[in-house]
């Protein structure tokens, strides 16, 4: 288990390739610095890039057909991934709806199949030293395959700067597009769930986000002045329709984003903590799942008993904060995932929602697995139903404690 | 400590009087029923109604001048009760602001004491058996009185409906205003945070809530199509200042409430479950707490440090539980303000916010007491801030446990 | 959903009946205020008491014998109430193993199945009006079937006090045992897991309970001066087998009380809070649980990986209050369960103790699934299983926000 | 904030010094390594060897007379820290008191205050690089003095194993006791609060530990056959008193342990999950420590209301584990304190134990706070304290929510 120091003992690398300018990069110093043959995974997580293009410039790079993976992984990010952990409600720190994270554990996951598939002994992640990302990948590696060899290139490599990897780039023959020529202005990751933005223009948490921030919202200020009523129905606890149609759940959170792109939806501005220790700035969009995330709490609202919501309340944070560092890969999480799909079995239902300029407003919900009780509830003759004596009885057992105490405390 | 059940021994009672028809009629009531004398309690909680004309309606029913007491409690309100709630970014169910569980114990506590001031032995209330105002009420004045003797109209009269109500109104010389002839279509309860409505027209969650609901916040379709910038300062996680202006806390959250009508923000829209056991249907408007809860989450984003953070958001639940229960003066709501209050030493600063059609959009924040430190999270060159090879050596011992799991489950 | 008020119109019940004088007393009591048919049910739980005698005295008092259910449930007892529970570990207030409050949902089950079983509408309990039993029947009851009537004698009737029982007893030829013309000195409740005696000689906390209290266990200063080593087997969580044997859950539990009275283990004496309120003082003999504790936690420190250890720590304080106030049966207690099973899949292995005058001391512990790694723990040469250089990144990482706020804090 | 890379510009560096093999043998690889000035601590913390030996050693191996601190600093360790983490009933893992764990914090805060008088700009500890303590250490050193460098020669020297090091000491006059030459059985830590014991003959977690392992405890095979009554006296959470006599905190720990020891009390042996991410086996003896837990559950079971104690235990695994992880000087531990610390006022009393080989019983409980209430729980005549009627009320509406819930799942 002892790690992944000797930089000459890697036969085969799986890495995580986007056929983009750095990870081209990677590749290059993979076959350069280990001498390793480099197998590529590309995945379409609904980054809303074409991945087809990858597998040329990995030929280019000198990768044989066989090493070059790539893959559609859409339904299985949102079926396996998204909708579990919205079942939680997970937000990280209050407010953020863990688009980034999610998305780690499937493509390490994936990786070190392929290694397995292929023989390879390591595998190598794009993300840089000082962020979260490496923590997921690399909990995800050790979790799946404790043995597996990982290669970091940002926190080994000797480039000092973004002028030294151009060099390296041009040395290569990768092709660097003539504007990434100069610094990028900030760093963005994007999936079917969300995208962000850091960095850069971003690093002053006083300063106002410039719009040409934003990759796939538009702002409530320029979203129509009309509302857009939909529906969405849930089956144990996940959506599974919209506005009465069955959707597969990529499709569904594909729709929803459209919907909430021309709404405005979905945007924060947040300072985060990381679990590498730092605080950073970011700006995500998560339309489609800022709208699911409205959607479950008003369907649990009307399906899920007092005691099952507390309780997924107050592990919520916890939960969010295990998907945030890293070990969706953990006994902990699938502690926490067992208790929460537990409590989604009746989870079913309508919510009708509006959409409008930023907004998402819950307007109504339906079950038939309601446990909405009209007639203990209302204002009117409710025929028996509550008896309002056993009030007097319950304050006066949960006071009985409070009262002996001051009692005491008045002694 | 035997409880209240004798309707002959009670001497004198204090009841939180409102001036309206229903607390008029309780009034009499007590009269009637106890043969009691009656002191009654007004208190200006910034619901927006006049609170003099109650101690008119108060004389011509029979009360003594110095039985009367009418008071402004809208700072204690705010600095005492509002604030401290909000430095635990309080939410019931993740959306619900708790407005109308936070008034309670300040009229509660206030009984309590004027009981003591003018020697009365019972407390009542207009709170009905259904709900979670009677508890709230009730826990808090056992809480505070554990021998005083507490008196529930609607858990005890024979009235079977509103018109015996009205009856019993015309009966005594109650003055009826026009519209209240007929059943109101809903319940409100409003102070400075919020107002709410609940019951008749609202009943069924599967429908939209008609306009005319709302109380306080105009639709965000009716808000002006262009953006309020405001800054909120804060000390000590209590909002100090608007626009750079220190303001006393009522008066900010009056202005705040202001700010958020105009823009439409602050409605809600939810099924909730009660503390006695059902699932009720309410819509709350707190225009100015909702942008006083984004402004102060941004504000802890910048100058909390993250195991304090994590810390809130994992007793939040629980903290608001007990606030929403009527737990307000109990040993454990204490512990946990106790615990946040500890944690809000350094939270200051500024947070600049946007307003505009129901959104509340961070767009900066600044303090003097900032953990936000740019060269540790830069893209660019840190100058050895931020050792990314320690990266290692955190991802590889938080994974050992993982390694070594893993290993195990494959053996 | 009405309640239990009218006591016309109950037309067969179901009576929790021990064959013992109250209950025989409560059968009469029901006959006479109700008219209605009562079915009795007896269970054996291991409480130590031949349970067929009870079939005599029920068909004295004129039950019809197809209305005699006397059942054996031990087996179902331990496996699905109480080792289900011991894999929470679960302790309520630090240190009582609930041994009474794990009883009550089984027996309420039963009633309820017989209840449908016979066409009975109602149910009955023997507990009295203070105490936490009425709360788990109730609960137990009502989780299982809404619409069942519970009578609760010991709230509803008449009688004043023990002679006025007796008298009724008399008039209706319910033999009453001469020791039992007296008051007994306390209240007594036993079964397979354990024995609790509360009341009377125990009423002032500040004395020590004398030794005729104590049930099904000899003190430890009785016990013989001798180790006495044994070996208990886990499968899941579950104790399968004693010294090598292969046992069923309730013969396993049998043994390990033996062994625990023998050697004066699991005496408990405590001051606890109730769920109705009030502080009370009982004195417990869990012999075999307090054995199986200690083994189960010693196994799990070997299997159980570290995330869910934790997590399941602080579980567990919530999982005891359920069983304690009476949630057996409630979404939240069923989540929380999901989530201790999920964890307890590889939790198997031997663990060795020493039983000695009181003391369980766990001397050993091995397993297939066993997590301890001797080369990564050794102070010897562990030939790079780990690497001590890892530990200074995790460190400074850990440290990261610590020194950030520390700088922020001096200046 | 950069780190403690290089080895060249380190000036004056402050050692914690035991005066032992091990440290005296750092304290000149210091001299050597980093050609640094150093400045030795040297604390008595109750772990049973004189200190002022170590002023000697440290003048013979060249420290300056000036450079040389040796203090007593069991009272501040006690009060400061031992009562505090006593406060929250303390245990990691269901066990463990962390008597190891509480000493680090003192000992690093006293090295940063020294480093500021002495103007030294490093601090050096002994722990190695597979252990807790490590990180204890510098994550003290970190949150006291972010920009402090730190040496940890564990994982920075070169020598390969003990002979390497005893190599070292003889080549450098250090001397070397005759039973140090060979590798000592196992590793010990000791305090006022406990020794600790690992390694070496410990490493089979299936082995009993050989009774030589036992520092401070006789067996409770060889403890006498009597009891040994004592009373604990409280004040605010704290003991104060023991036999009626107040003693000072240091003096009362030492006359339990002494009393434990006598008994055969406090031992245990368990497999623990280390923060570095391994498991482990060590043995710890905490006597005095294992008697005071079970007075202070016994005071507080008089004295603290059952929402207070409740959230204590709810929060006490998490209060625990950042204890053990060395995150003292934390704002999540600082807030928890502060809740536990809130709830400690009215802890007061007096606690009755029996110490009988091994075992600790608690016998009698008293306070003028205390919260049980005769008339409340009796099964006499209670006057009306309590009535029965209203538990009635109390469990319906506890139950409404599950009611609707069966009815619902019936459906």
């Amino acid at each position: 288990m002892s790690g992944t120091d000797g930089k000459t003992n890697i036969r085969k690398v799986v890495l995580a390739y986007s056929g983009g300018l750095d990870t081209s990069i990677i590749l290059k110093w993979l076959q350069e610095t280990y001498n390793a043959e480099v197998v590529t995974f590309t995945a379409d997580l609904g980054q809303g890039e074409e991945i087809e293009p990858a597998r040329k410039k990995a030929e280019m790079l000198g990768i044989k057909p066989e090493n070059i993976f790539i893959e559609d992984v859409r339904e299985e990010f949102v079926r396996d991934y998204v909708f579990p952990m919205f079942r939680a409600n997970a937000l990280y720190e209050g407010i953020y709806l863990l688009g980034t994270s999610i998305a780690r554990p499937l493509i390490s996951k994936r990786q070190i199949e392929i290694a397995r598939q292929t023989g390879a002994d390591a595998v190598c992640h794009g993300a840089t030293g000082k962020g979260n990302d490496q923590v997921r990948f690399e909990l995800s590696y050790y979790a799946l395959e404790p043995s597996i060899k990982i290669i970091a290139p940002w926190r080994e490599w000797a480039f000092k700067g973004r002028e030294d990897l151009l060099d390296f780039a041009r040395r290569n023959q990768i092709p660097v597009a003539k504007d990434k020529e100069g610094e990028s202005p900030f760093s963005i990751d994007a999936n079917l769930l969300h995208s962000s933005s850091e960095g850069k223009v971003l690093e002053d948490p006083a300063q106002k986000p410039p719009e040409m921030v934003y990759q796939r919202t538009i702002s409530p200020m320029d979203a129509p002045d009309k509302v857009t009523t939909i529906k969405i129905g849930f089956e144990k606890g996940d959506a599974v329709s919209l506005n009465g149609q069955k959707l597969s759940p990529a499709t569904l959170l594909k729709a929803l984003n459209d919907l909430g792109r021309d709404n405005g939806i979905g945007r924060i501005d947040l300072v985060e903590n990381r679990f590498v220790g730092m605080k950073s700035r970011g700006v995500y969009e998560t339309p489609g799942g800022t709208i699911l995330l409205h959607a479950h709490r008003a369907i649990e609202s009307l399906t899920l008993d007092r005691g099952a919501a507390h309780l997924k309340d107050e592990l919520m944070p916890r939960y969010a904060e295990l998907v945030y560092y890293g070990f969706w890969f953990s006994p902990e999480r699938e502690m926490l995932q067992a208790a929460i799909d537990k409590s989604q079995e009746h989870v079913e239902g309508e919510v009708t929602l509006e959409l409008y300029k930023g907004n998402v407003i819950v307007v109504g919900r339906e079950s038939a697995k309601s446990l909405y009780t009209p007639n203990l509830v209302t204002f009117e003759d409710d025929k028996g139903a509550y008896d309002q004596k056993d009030a007097q009885g319950f304050i006066k057992l949960n006071a009985l404690r409070l009262r002996t105490l001051a009692a005491r405390d008045r002694k």
